[in-house]
């Protein structure tokens, strides 16, 4: 039962990143996605849907990659996914619904095939080279503002590994040092941390990041290296 | 697992939909419920609550309409999905919880009668005629705005079959014409279409059409015969 | 399968305050908690995160009251639903996850550790004398707004039962009787009643008690003497 309700707790936390933000923009959720996926448990599936092309003609994607199952449009969506599993493998969906609306793909194409995964159905599919996914070609890092959440704490594309520990982060004019957690500042101050999923993310302690610094999503961040000693 | 988060999110649909938009409007609600109804699982049970009278005298019902269960406040939340099936029956809750607030319920009444229905067990009622019911005398259709979603679409209270594919409607001063889905017209542009639940949506490609075009719940629509040819 | 959603329905609400509001501010979120508290089922594992000292040396804790068990920080938050239990045991958590993030403990440490509880698996622990936790000293009541609801609401930090029906209550410059409902006051109308979980609420009958006063978490909220006769 509390097993089941963390589980769900992941995936409400990627279903919800997906569904709300970054809003319409496959791209950006792309690397949101990434960065979450360590942390679904390994067998589930995962239905992925920032879709704004839904209805036209693009394709739906299954994507196997690091033990876990992705279904979503061929937008890019699961790019990033796939570029961080070398051993992932892609199939294009030729399964079709009995009803299939032009605007909610997660209802009745996306939801569906997840459930015959999930429960050992065969579901009609053709293989796909990595190299002919929508996305393939993006950049691993993204150095701009990802995502904000209902913290005001603004989410990076930056992984946390690739930065420096005395590093400083210039975004929107302001500079701001990196720290382990928000109590690790003065309350009102900035910090960039290593999130829970990874990636830098911004936040002001016991305040909000992005009207403080008036961040919005796409802000870039710039990355300084630290005064040695 | 998968097919339980499948029905988990039409209800999770559903749920906030009446619990949150049109807020208060159970007017309204019937509408977006009763265009909703189709797309949940046959034989489960709704539990449907936008309730301003709770705690004062209006009944509690039982509907069951088109196989499957509803369980909410006469105040016309259910007329909707009695009206479009015409083998449904109407019952008048005469259980009594243990413990009633005034204000809740929702926790207190509804949920618990939809759990002893859903385990078969008896709930104590007493047959209604539909003519009965508060809403049964409303219309087919509202040519309005009921309900505005999280990425500013705003949502109808026209059904899609009733509207030919040439029609433009005249929307706050606007006039929108027709298009299958989102991608079809350029970004920032406007469409109206047949919505996932059968009723007609203004949407915006890429865009916000509330903030657009100043939408909020209430707002008239008219529809206009397109240029033939 | 619905007393399943009829629980999980009050477990969200729980979660949803205690993740959402008051934002960072374990002291206010203490005193929902212990007035949701009673509505959980019995034997439940609730895992009660609101934690801006997330990372620092602040214990997680064990709280077993009222015959439900509670696991999150020690800064408070659990500090009233055992003071209302005289019969609670407190344990400070020793064990350790295998990987720590320094910013969600709510994944990585509570939630693992109610999954232990729930499965009736050991979770290292010590025990802790109440008067070692934070917020002990705690008042009993909050005379002020503790949260406001997506209806706009304002929730305040006194128990019902200790506010005469005739009372006025002075918030804000303005003066609110009570009443058992909404729709017990003409549209448009303030007044104040008991809530569902036995906490004093201010509302306006189909309108926004927090805009039509400009409440805000924290305002005061001061207990008048009804008119006698």
């Amino acid at each position: 039962m509390e097993a089941a309700i963390m589980d769900e707790a992941l995936q409400s936390r990627v279903i919800n990143l997906l569904a709300d933000a970054p809003r319409g923009d496959p791209r950006r959720a792309s690397y949101l996605l990434a960065a979450l996926a360590h942390d679904l448990p390994p067998g589930c599936v995962v239905v992925a849907v920032v879709d704004p092309g839904v209805g036209t003609a693009r394709d739906g994607l299954i994507v196997e990659a690091g033990g876990r199952l992705y279904v979503g449009p061929d937008n890019g969506l699961l790019s990033r996914v796939v570029d961080q599993a070398p051993d992932s493998e892609v199939w294009r969906i030729d399964w079709q619904p009995p009803r299939l609306s032009n605007t909610f793909h997660g209802r009745d194409l996306f939801a569906p095939v997840a459930g015959m995964l999930s429960t050992g159905q065969a579901v009609p599919r053709s293989e796909l080279r990595r190299t002919d996914m929508v996305g393939v070609d993006w950049p691993g890092q993204l150095p701009e503002v990802l995502y904000i959440d209902r913290f005001g704490n603004a989410m990076t594309g930056l992984r946390a590994d690739t930065v420096e520990a005395g590093a400083q982060l210039q975004v929107a004019g302001n500079l701001v040092s990196g720290a382990a957690t928000y109590g690790d500042v003065r309350p009102g101050a900035a910090l960039w941390y290593a999130n829970s999923c990874g990636l830098i993310e911004i936040a002001v302690n016991q305040g909000t990041a992005a009207e403080q610094f008036g961040l919005t999503v796409g802000v870039e961040v710039q990355v300084l290296a630290g005064n040695p000693g």
